[in-house]
């Protein structure tokens, strides 16, 4: 039996360096981003053409987009906002432009300053622009597994505004769990639906771990046929609503799940860990990345010798 | 349709408090204990009757068995790791004794200073004095899902050490993941071995989060219809192999999820959120739970006002 592919979508240069306070110097940015192009990914989410007053942390987006070596296979997307941010993509030759908007109002005003009409209204704009050229367009719709501030998110209001992009000619839409409030079956419902309803758009899973259920999670979307999902590297990525939660799924946590599980990701898990064992000099603090800190299942341990066994036992279950 | 009933077995107190470097007063134990008696757990690993040398940390068994207010429908187990260990749980009239050995040789000898065949041996004589009392028998086979040193543990074994301790009168097994080593397909396989060969045995799994797989591989095991797991309030539990690794599954975390996926465990997720901010307090440190920072994923938070939402937006998908 063949084993089943997986896209793996890296965000971590984009939703990660995004949230932080440090400046990654575009050289870094760079360096980083042409050592993951080597790592087998299917997409990497490289930077974002925002204002660089509202996201100063990119602010260098043309830089990095030129200066990178862009490897063929290897789908570069950037985060757009308007269609001035179009403009800045697109002459840089982006593969994709990544659209985002939130499925809940409150969240949306206050992620974006506007309301989901205003978004609207704006990203079709973007996406008029767009569909001139050979450019994807990929819509990101957050808090479509809940929102901070006003709770449950109705399926049909996820559906209603994936046939809404979908009608508008989006190639794909990414389902996003923001601020990490997804649970299992829920993922499950939603994929479901979703699938059934949009055969055509290439659909995307994006968790957070926010809550510890970010495999879990992806677990339940896999078991529902999905087959691409955004990852961040070292499980970089906040959530304003949790300080010192952790963030996006981690890419080498959710890597090593599939890759053990028996899916084709096309990763190099060992080189994802050397990436990912840059980024705590870059950003200036450790990352959340369980797997960095333990190592790979198969990494052994040495038997110690029988004199340096300690009187102190671990009993451990 | 009626909720499936999952058992929650609180192990923190021992399978937690025994990893920290912080002297747990008898106090503060037996204060800890009774708020978690008041919490719907099925089952509290109260402590461990091990030497004072080999785990000081639970040096004061007798003390905390005899002092906490045992809750009638809560299973009070602790750990005996030999004949002396059993008399001395026996006098303080526990419920159950959980026996501890490795199925892989290396971490039975680094875990307990002997091998497996003297570590069965010893646990044999424990089964023999106990059977003859009403006090129930579980035997924690430790890397059942992988050893650190050895590497993969073939499923074969595993069956065979639980039918050794079946064949001498145990009532319940559990299958540990001791440096977190498993994976979901690998959860399902062993759990679906298990639970054929094996249907009198009461069949429990206990997970360590050290890769960030504990949920995700909770959630393969109850789709194979297990349905008692060991958890860590705070996700307390270290992993020697593994420095700065997260610990045992967190039992906030796991109630959380199984309660949103419609499950009954019977644990109020409030109370125990209560209890597990207090363990900073007691072990001097941060605890890994994930859900403590972040709170639940319906504890919503209010809307800022328009004039407090920063020009830096977060573009957060």
């Amino acid at each position: 039996m063949t084993a089943r592919k997986v896209y793996i979508h890296e965000v971590a240069t984009r939703d990660g360096f995004q949230n932080e306070a440090r400046f990654v110097e575009t050289d870094d940015k760079v360096a980083l981003i042409d050592a993951l192009s080597a790592c087998g990914y299917a997409r990497i989410e490289v930077t974002s053409f925002t204002s660089p007053k509202a996201i100063p942390a990119l602010r260098d987006a043309e830089a990095v987009m030129h200066r990178i070596a862009r490897r063929p296979g290897v789908v570069y997307t950037v985060l757009v906002p308007n269609v001035r941010g179009a403009e800045r993509a697109l002459s840089c030759q982006v593969d994709e432009v990544n659209l985002v908007m939130s499925v809940s109002e409150s969240h949306n005003r206050t992620n974006l300053r506007m309301s989901r009409e205003q978004s609207f209204a704006q990203l079709a704009d973007v996406i008029r622009v767009v569909r001139e050229t050979p450019t994807a367009i990929n819509i990101s719709l957050s808090t479509a597994m809940g929102c901070p501030m006003e709770g449950d998110v109705p399926l049909e209001n996820v559906l209603g505004w994936m046939q809404r992009f979908a009608d508008l000619g989006a190639h794909g839409v990414t389902l996003c769990d923001t601020t990490g409030m997804a649970f299992p079956s829920q993922v499950a419902r939603l994929c479901q639906a979703a699938r059934r309803q949009f055969p055509g758009l290439a659909l995307t899973l994006h968790f957070h771990n926010t809550r510890g259920l970010a495999l879990a999670n992806a677990l339940a979307a896999l078991d529902q046929g999905i087959d691409r999902f955004d990852a961040s590297l070292g499980g970089l990525g906040g959530c304003p609503y949790a300080p010192g939660a952790t963030g996006n799924v981690c890419t080498e946590e959710l890597v090593h799940m599939l890759e053990l599980d028996g899916y084709d990701t096309g990763v190099d898990l060992a080189a994802i860990l050397d990436a990912a064992a840059r980024l705590p000099g870059l950003i200036g603090h450790d990352v959340p990345s369980q797997l960095l800190k333990a190592g790979r299942r198969l990494d052994l341990h040495p038997m110690p010798a029988a004199d340096a066994i300690p009187e102190q036992r671990a009993f451990q279950p």
